[in-house]
């Protein structure tokens, strides 16, 4: 195992979900936004965008929306936007059609975009002494969401972060064993469950020993639990929204 | 605009595309793995995976789908694959139905953590000095690609990096400057290109003092220009392939 500054905070990240009562200095922003706009775009497309969301009334909606009540509390909100409106502008006001603007295709070249681009100023956030907790609940309820954000067609909201200065030390959650993510050649399709025995008792032991919230639960518990059974939510507006914004038209 | 170790390595973010005729030491491979399993990972479901290519056979004909030359040459090529297929065979042999796993929502998810390992593993790489490209070309034909990678149903081959020691030096790529990416509390609609004057020029230079390849093009050139017109490919075999992949089974 190879260290050094970036790594060593890589391998201790965790998700950080109490900040303290300050916000981002000028100067911290503007490094994330310079960091943002650096990140690998797919055939140089820059399609990601970024929200800074400061208003209050704004913040409280995303709150309750995400219903989490850190979200837009203390720190500062960050909202990676999916961004082919741009783009779709310069075409249309240069006197070209739409082209493939609306494909899934490029869409996912946008999300690649966008995702990298998360990563990339969380790595910075991170190397500040800086933390964050990822947001997937700004999906949790996409069209009143896209209304809160008041975004145009040919975008997309895919990942909030909250971000600060940590109020809180939380234990390193165990991943699974590489052998079970990380292959050589090829996908081995000879999974069994059993082998997930000692992980299991490691997640528990995790979950036993964690301060606040007292759940106790083995990964193959969480896996087989309420998340992934069937249940009615708005997260599956999703691609009935996409298709709302212009997105992915093409998608039989 | 702070520095530090981590940062420095972000704003000189280059795509390598051509590196020394050497593999990736054991220990950093390991390296690479730690990190990509240590990436923030929606719902704690855990649904990326990572292949590291080393077969020649199988190399030569992924170069070929993707196209590129340096693609499975010198250096080493992973390749970052959605994973639904293990929290699957979890909840199978532990006696439940698959529940949400072939739902969109669910497929974003796991899009999420598996393009946020992405760039975590590429934070990693330039942190230890090598360097990578992104390939987003393992897409430029879906099926193929699949069947190359002999991969299991609900899985996903979304994003390769060829990553190794750097043999060339280019330029750094101008960005949009930020007040046309980064935003604060509501999206500008009044989007104008005559803006982008300036920056086209910066692009045009950058192109122009660039040593291989003499395209001579500024950014909306680029955008208006064949990449994002109308025309076919096999790209557009995505939401046929995901589909018989199990995957956004919801999808409309």
């Amino acid at each position: 195992m190879i260290h050094n500054y970036t790594i060593d905070k890589q391998i201790n990240h965790r998700s950080i979900r109490k900040f303290k009562d300050q916000h981002l200095l000028p100067e911290q922003l503007k490094t994330l936004y310079t960091v943002f706009s650096h990140t690998a775009t797919s055939m140089f497309m820059q399609n990601a965008s970024l929200l800074h969301i400061t208003d209050e009334v704004k913040k409280k909606k995303i709150q309750e929306l995400c219903n989490q009540k850190y979200v837009g509390a203390e720190g500062d909100l960050l909202i990676f936007v999916v961004d082919l409106y741009r783009n779709q502008q310069i075409r249309k006001q240069l006197g070209k059609d739409d082209g493939r603007v609306h494909t899934t295709d490029i869409f996912f070249q946008a999300m690649e975009d966008t995702l990298l681009a998360f990563q990339n100023v969380a790595n910075a956030v991170e190397s500040m002494d800086l933390g964050f907790v990822a947001l997937g609940t700004v999906n949790d309820h996409p069209k009143k969401m896209l209304k809160t954000l008041a975004l145009p067609k040919l975008t997309f909201p895919v990942l909030g972060m909250q971000v600060g200065v940590p109020d809180q030390e939380p234990q390193l959650k165990p991943r699974l064993p590489q052998k079970f993510t990380c292959f050589e050649d090829s996908y081995p399709q000879d999974f069994d469950v059993h082998d997930l025995k000692e992980y299991d008792q490691v997640v528990t032991t995790y979950y036993d020993l964690r301060d606040s919230n007292r759940r106790i639960d083995s990964f193959t518990k969480q896996i087989t639990g309420a998340k992934l059974d069937e249940h009615e939510t708005d997260r599956d507006e999703l691609s009935e929204l996409l298709h709302g914004q212009g997105l992915c038209l093409d998608w039989q």
